[in-house]
């Protein structure tokens, strides 16, 4: 099978380069060789996130960025403002719950952005807040969130801006300072274009601040010990060898093709994605105005049923696509385009999706 | 560079199926080919332990485990015993005072064992102990803990035994239900024959009766979530699909060869390097009756010094060992023979090693 058929919103398909990356021996990962090698990496990754804050980088996933963001930054009762756009902005805020935050969420319908606006408003009713829970990019429902406009609104208040960055970051314009984001956590599995097994995190200044006085116990998530060995090339524990060489060579794609390009590539196939698909007949789920170039989500046509949609791709053509996530689950279809993706094999996507559709709407 | 040139106690090198492995293609983490995958890998690993209990698989590493072996079955200011016999038992004793515990330290000089009758005696003097941490195979000096006596004498006490089997699982013998032992941690990069980045746990019923009245917050190492995604073929969180990969063909391997096997080439390889290393005129470090079969640590001749021997089988055999850690950094080198090791690449890296002493010696 091609491994570029397979367009769920992460894990996506790996580069050649990437997976070649993965052949290259053990290395001791205490030794001159791993300090050159994860500094460069390091500031690599920086980069992408247009930061001056540090990055970390972990095994773990998403999700151990959600526990890694909370408990280096608040202490258990601390107020957060948990802004709900999806299931995943469900999730953050339940980790948050779990951790025993006072968590205070800000629901919009799903499909719908949460804007500056929302968030203002919801800030103005929490003064007390001290984290806000962001999620960028809602891959459950195929809307990217205004970052961009947020981050002022929440530096303004003074509260911390957490990310989650997990379907975005090297897929989706990202400025870090520039826009007043305190920590972004993204998963190696969806633009980064490497396996999943790590989460990457890029700190500002003020997390710092925050981390001297939060008072959660913590061993494997304290950032501040992984910045500390950082700054010597180090990782707190075991680094997780193959996943940072793959990193590395997405990270040399990125470059080779240039941020901003990587971004208009992004831009360009979300367009011919989301127009192709409303001419097969779909609703696009997410607010036009706010729609993911990472990810699509749609509704089918009267009478079509996303399983039958998803099963057929499959089947018939090879190409896996996703349904929804939680209360949406059978209402639409997911198409994953980040990281490695190009006009071809999305062009195959949806000319699969096209012939798929109209056999199941002929029924 | 031979990558079995690499003898450091980890990571280890990596047997030519385990890098094909990682060439396989990203598959959905939430399919059905997923689940049968992972279900199959879940029961590989069971039986490496010897266990009727359950394996937990997450993105993470040995240090990990420590936290979730913590975590998962004790609450802030419970008593445990910690056993440190180096510094991995010095590392293990530390997390359980970051998350508060009331952490009693029993300690052997370095080089010795922790017998059943020092774990009886602390046990004896600490009856409110509700866990033992345990280190199996002590990295840092060559010593195999005599974790199957140890086994009874803390089930007799009541106490949980929480082992750290970093450099032993895989490569040493375990009886984890014979000899009454509740959880076991490992790394995958150690003689599982892996790159790091995973973290695996196997879990017996009494951790999980401990789950249920442990206090600490928990999310992402949470072994219940875990335990209850597993039941069904996934993961809690995203699954580090290519780690899981490899770690599917090192128990292919593992099972091609036999577990009997496997252990009788580790114990005649250590053998081997034991034998040799003193007829080239080292010192074993660790106690003769308690030698680890998985990596030698050894004191040089009179006037040779560690750096030195360590340098010169980098530069003038392209062959990696290790020092010490912590306080007897320049009193030993550490040779690892654990994983992928057989006659050959020992006897390559005992000639060198021979070589570079009797140079230095006669300096």
């Amino acid at each position: 099978m091609d491994a570029t058929n397979l367009r769920i919103p992460g894990p996506t398909p790996l580069p050649p380069a990437v997976l070649r990356a993965m052949q290259r021996a053990m290395i001791p990962h205490r030794g001159s060789e791993f300090r050159a090698f994860f500094r460069g990496l390091l500031e690599q990754v920086r980069q992408v996130h247009r930061t001056e804050g540090d990055v970390i980088i972990l095994p773990g996933s998403g999700s151990a960025g959600w526990e890694a963001a909370i408990v280096n930054t608040l202490s258990p009762g601390d107020t957060v403002l948990a802004v709900v756009t999806g299931d995943f902005g469900v999730r953050f805020a339940r980790v948050a719950e779990r951790f025993g935050l006072r968590v205070e969420r800000v629901e919009v319908p799903w499909g719908r952005a949460a804007t500056a606006d929302v968030v203002r408003a919801a800030l103005e009713r929490h003064p007390e807040t001290r984290a806000v829970l962001y999620t960028y990019n809602e891959t459950s429902t195929g809307v990217a969130n205004p970052l961009a406009e947020v981050g002022p609104v929440v530096r303004a208040h003074g509260a911390l801006l957490l990310v989650d960055g997990v379907s975005a970051v090297a897929g989706l314009p990202l400025e870090m300072d520039g826009w007043g984001v305190d920590l972004v956590l993204s998963g190696s599995q969806k633009a980064w274009m490497c396996p999943p097994g790590l989460v990457i995190i890029a700190a500002g200044p003020r997390v710092w601040e925050s981390y001297e006085r939060a008072s959660f116990p913590r061993f494997f998530w304290d950032l501040g010990d992984a910045r500390r060995a950082a700054a010597e090339g180090n990782t707190p524990t075991t680094a997780p060898l193959t996943l940072l060489y793959a990193l590395k060579a997405a990270c040399d794609l990125i470059e080779a093709e240039g941020l901003e390009a990587v971004y208009a590539r992004h831009r360009r196939i979300g367009d011919l994605t989301r127009r192709r698909v409303q001419e097969i007949g779909y609703r696009l789920f997410a607010d036009p105005a706010y729609a993911s170039d990472t990810v699509t989500a749609a509704v089918p046509p009267e009478g079509v049923a996303v399983r039958d949609v998803v099963a057929r791709m499959r089947q018939e053509h090879g190409i896996t696509i996703a349904d929804g996530q939680g209360p949406i689950k059978d209402r639409i279809i997911r198409i994953g385009h980040m990281g490695w993706v190009h006009e071809p094999e999305i062009e195959r996507t949806l000319a699969a999706l096209d012939a798929v559709t109209n056999s199941l709407a002929a029924k």
